[in-house]
C-alpha cells in the first residue's frame, strides 16, 4: 500500500513520478502479444491517473489495440482521468456498458467535466447511465455558464441545521449512509438552505458533544457565486489557503461545494493557457495531438506574424537608399531589433503574470508603468554603452556607433513600456492580457528597432 | 463571517477580489493623516493575505508610515502572507516583540519560510522567540536542502498507532489539548514510527467505534521522501488529487506533512518561474520591483542577446555583396527570420509546459520530436505558398519568391525542431528547460532565417 519516493541518492537516471523503462517494455510487449490477462497484473498497481497518462502517451495504433485488451477495466477514474484531447476517442472504443459503470462511479463534478463538451445525442447517452438523483446533479451544473464554479462544483456536500451540537452533527454522520469519497467540513446551513459557516472535522471530532456547531466555525470561510468564473475560484482558493467552499446560487442558497484540489486543477491549467497564449499557441494544444492538429493551431498566429512582419520589411525598404550606401547597415539592424524583442518579452511576461496574481492592479499600474520606463531607460543606455563602443571599435567609426547606441536606447524604451501596456490594455477591453500580447510587442519592437536605426543613420551618416 | 463572492451581474467595473477603490482612499487618507485608529477599523474585516499584499503595493515611503502606525497589528498569518522580497524590510521595521509574537503564532512550516533567507544573527534572533520544541521543529527542516519537501512540511502531524480502533482514535482527539490548526488525515504508525496509512477526518466520523483503523485506511496514500524536490512534490499533489502526504526521512521515519495548500502555492512558483525564465527574466522578480532592481534582473539576458544578435549581423555581414547587388534583400530578410522566431517559441512553450506536466518525456520524445518536424515543415509549405505568392506579385520576380518560400520552409523547420531540441536537451543535462530556452531558439531561428535566406538568394539571383 505504501508506495515510498525514494530518497534522490537512491535514484537512478529513471524519472520517479513516471513508470520505469522495463515496466513500460513489458507493457508494450502485452499489448503486441494481446495477452490481456499479463497486460492487467502489470497495471494492477497502477493508479488511475498513472493509467490514464500511459493511455495518452500510446500512438494511436498502439492505443487502439490497448483498448480491445484493457477496456473491461477502465473505471470512472481513468476515465475521468485521460485528457480531453482523447477522451472521446476513446469513449467511442468502449463497450457501452462499460462507459455507463464508470460513469456511475464518478462524482458529480467528474461527469460534468467528462459530458460537457460532447454533442446532444452522446451526452444524453452517458446521462442516462445515472440514477435520476445523479442525473438531476449533473444537468444542474450543466446549467451554468462554461469555466463558471457551477460546472466545477460537486454537488454532493454534507451539511448540518445550524442549531445542531457536535453531538447531534456526530450522530448524523455514524447514522448517514451515503457520504461523499472526500470531504472535510459540515456547512452549517439555515432553514432556507444558506450556508452560514462550515466546521473542520478536525474541530468537530476535538470539541465536546455538547457543543454547539455555531461556537466552533472557522474565520476562513467564504462562499463561491456559482456564476463565478473559474479562474477567480482558483485565486480565491490560492490567496486565501481554502480547502473547501460551499457555491452558492443567485439566493444565495447552497447548491454544491468546491474543494482545493478541483481549484489545484484549474490553475494548472490557467497556467497552460497563459505560457501558450503568450507563445501564440491554441490553449487547446496537447503533447498528445499529430502533426496535422498542431500545425493548425500554430498556424493562424504565424500568418498574422507574416503580415506583422511585413511591416518591418516595409520600414526598412523606406531607407532602401541609406541602405544601398552603406550595407553594414543591413547587417547590424537586427541587433537593435532583437534585443528589443527581449526586453519586450521580458517586460511582458512579468506584465502577464502580474495581472494573474492581481499584483498589478489599478491602485499600482501608474507606478509599473513608471518603473519600466526607467528600467528600460537604464538597460537602453547599459546596452548603449557596451554596443556603441564595441562597434566604434570594430569599425572605427564614432558615429555609426553613436546611432546605434541612441537607437537602442529608444527602442529599450519602447519595448519596456509595450511589453506592460499591451497586456494593460487587452486587461481593460476585458480580454486575455496573454493573448497574442507577444506578437503585439515583437511587432513593436521591430518595427521601432529599425526605423530608429535606418532613420537615425540617414540623418547623422548621409 | 460570511464574505460572499457577488455574482457577476451585480459587478461594478471593479475586480470584486481586490479592495474596492473607495476602501482604498479611505486608507491613504488615514496614513496621511496618521490617523491608526482610523486605519485599524478599515482594515479589521481584511483577511491577511489582502493586507500582506495591500502592504506590498505601497510604494516604499507609505509603507513605512503605514507600518509606523500599524506595526501593533501585524501578526502571523500577515507576516507570512507578504512576499519575500519586502519581507526583510518590514521586519526591520517592527518592534521586536511584535515579530515574536507574530512568529510564535505561525506553523513550522511559515517560519521555515521566513527564515530560511536569514543572515544567521537574524535568523537567530526569530528563533529565540519560539519555545524549544517548535524550534526544533523549524532547525529539523532547515537541515534538509532548500526548495525539498523537508522544508515545506509542517512537523505537527496527528498520528495513531496502527492497532488502534476508530473508538481510541476518537478518545485520543477529545483529551488531545493540542492540535494543529488544520489536518485532513490521522496518520497510522508503527512503533519505529514508519507511517503504513492513514485515514481521513471523514470516515473516522462515519465509522462505528469498534472498526479498527487499519481497516478504514485510503488507498491514495503514498509518502513523500524529505529530500524530494518541491516541484515534484507539486506534481503529486496535482497528479493524485491528494490532500495531505506525510514526509519521511531516509530511514522512512515520519517527520512531518505537507497539505495541498502548500503544494498549490509551489504549483503556482514554479509557473511563476516557468514563465519568467522562458522570457529571459530573473526569477526573483517582482511587480513590486523599483526600476534598478528591476533593470538589474533584466541586464544580462539582454547582454547575452547582444552577443547572440550579433551572430546574426556576422552572417549578413558575409552577404553584404549580396544586399549591395539587391537592396530589396534588406527589407525582406526580416520576415523570415521573425516568423521563423515566433515558429520556435511556439514549439518551445509546448515543449517546456510538456515537460513541466510530464506529459512530454522519454517515452514520447521521439514522437513529439517527430511531430514537431513535420508540423513545421507543414506550416513552411503554407508559409511559403503565402509569401512567395504575394511577393512575386508584388516584386514581379518569381525567382525572390521561390528563395523567401525556400527559406521559409528551412527556418519553420529549424524552428519548431530546435524549440523542442532545446528544452529537451537542457532537460537531459538536469538543467531547467525553461533556462534562456528562448534566447537560444530566437538565436537558431535569426542565424538560419537569415543565412537560408540570404545564402539561397546568393546561389538563385546573382
Amino acid at each position: 500500500m505504501t508506495d515510498q519516493a525514494t530518497p534522490p541518492e537512491d535514484r537512478s537516471a529513471e524519472d520517479e513520478y513516471l513508470p520505469r523503462r522495463a515496466l513500460l517494455d513489458q507493457i508494450d510487449a502485452a499489448i503486441e502479444a494481446g495477452d490481456a490477462a499479463t497486460l492487467n497484473t502489470l497495471l494492477e498497481p497502477m493508479h488511475g491517473a498513472d493509467i490514464a497518462d500511459l493511455i495518452e502517451r500510446l500512438d494511436p495504433a498502439k492505443r487502439r489495440a490497448f483498448l480491445a485488451l484493457y477496456s473491461g477495466e477502465i473505471d470512472g477514474e481513468i476515465l475521468s482521468e485521460i485528457d480531453e484531447a482523447i477522451r472521446e476517442e476513446v469513449i467511442d472504443q468502449l463497450p457501452r456498458e462499460v462507459v455507463a459503470e464508470a460513469v456511475r462511479e464518478m462524482d458529480s463534478d467528474d461527469v460534468v467535466d467528462l459530458v460537457e463538451d460532447m454533442d446532444e445525442p452522446e451526452r444524453q447517452e452517458i446521462l442516462a447511465a445515472l440514477d435520476a438523483t445523479d442525473r438531476a446533479a449533473v444537468q444542474q451544473s450543466l446549467a451554468y455558464p462554461e469555466y463558471s464554479a457551477g460546472r466545477l462544483m460537486q454537488s454532493e456536500v454534507v451539511t448540518a441545521p445550524e442549531h445542531w451540537t457536535v453531538g447531534e452533527a456526530v450522530a448524523f454522520l455514524q447514522s448517514e449512509e451515503w457520504l461523499p469519497e472526500q470531504f472535510y467540513h459540515i456547512v452549517l446551513v439555515d432553514p432556507r438552505f444558506h450556508p452560514l459557516g462550515y466546521v473542520t472535522l478536525g474541530r468537530l471530532l476535538a470539541s465536546s458533544h455538547a457543543t454547539p456547531l455555531r461556537d466552533i466555525t472557522e474565520d476562513s470561510f467564504r462562499t463561491i457565486s456559482a456564476f463565478a468564473e473559474e479562474a477567480d475560484v482558483a485565486y480565491v482558493f490560492n490567496q486565501y489557503h481554502l480547502i473547501s467552499a460551499p457555491v452558492v446560487d443567485r439566493d444565495d442558497r447552497l447548491v454544491g461545494i468546491i474543494t482545493i484540489d478541483d481549484a489545484m486543477a484549474v490553475l494548472d491549467e490557467e497556467h497552460e493557457e497563459d505560457i501558450l497564449r503568450l507563445a501564440g499557441v491554441g490553449d487547446e494544444s496537447h503533447v498528445t495531438d499529430g502533426p496535422l492538429a498542431t500545425a493548425r493551431q500554430r498556424l493562424p498566429w504565424l500568418v498574422v506574424n507574416l503580415f506583422t512582419a511585413s511591416l518591418s520589411a516595409v520600414v526598412i525598404s523606406m531607407f532602401e537608399n541609406t541602405i544601398a550606401s552603406l550595407v553594414a547597415l543591413a547587417a547590424l539592424m537586427p541587433i537593435v531589433a532583437s534585443t528589443g524583442g527581449i526586453a519586450g518579452t521580458q517586460s511582458l511576461a512579468v506584465a502577464v503574470r502580474g495581472l494573474a496574481t492581481r499584483d498589478l492592479n489599478r491602485s499600482n499600474a501608474r507606478r509599473v508603468v513608471m518603473r519600466e520606463l526607467l528600467a528600460g531607460l537604464l538597460n537602453g543606455v547599459g546596452l548603449a554603452l557596451i554596443l556603441g563602443i564595441a562597434e566604434t571599435l570594430i569599425f572605427g567609426d564614432i558615429r555609426l556607433g553613436m546611432v546605434l547606441a541612441a537607437a537602442m536606447i529608444v527602442n529599450q524604451i519602447v519595448a519596456a513600456l509595450g511589453g506592460v501596456l499591451v497586456p494593460l490594455t487587452l486587461n481593460k477591453l476585458g480580454l486575455d492580457p496573454a493573448l497574442a500580447s507577444g506578437t503585439f510587442v515583437t511587432t513593436m519592437t521591430d518595427v521601432m528597432g529599425f526605423f530608429a536605426f535606418l532613420g537615425l543613420a540617414t540623418i547623422m551618416l548621409l
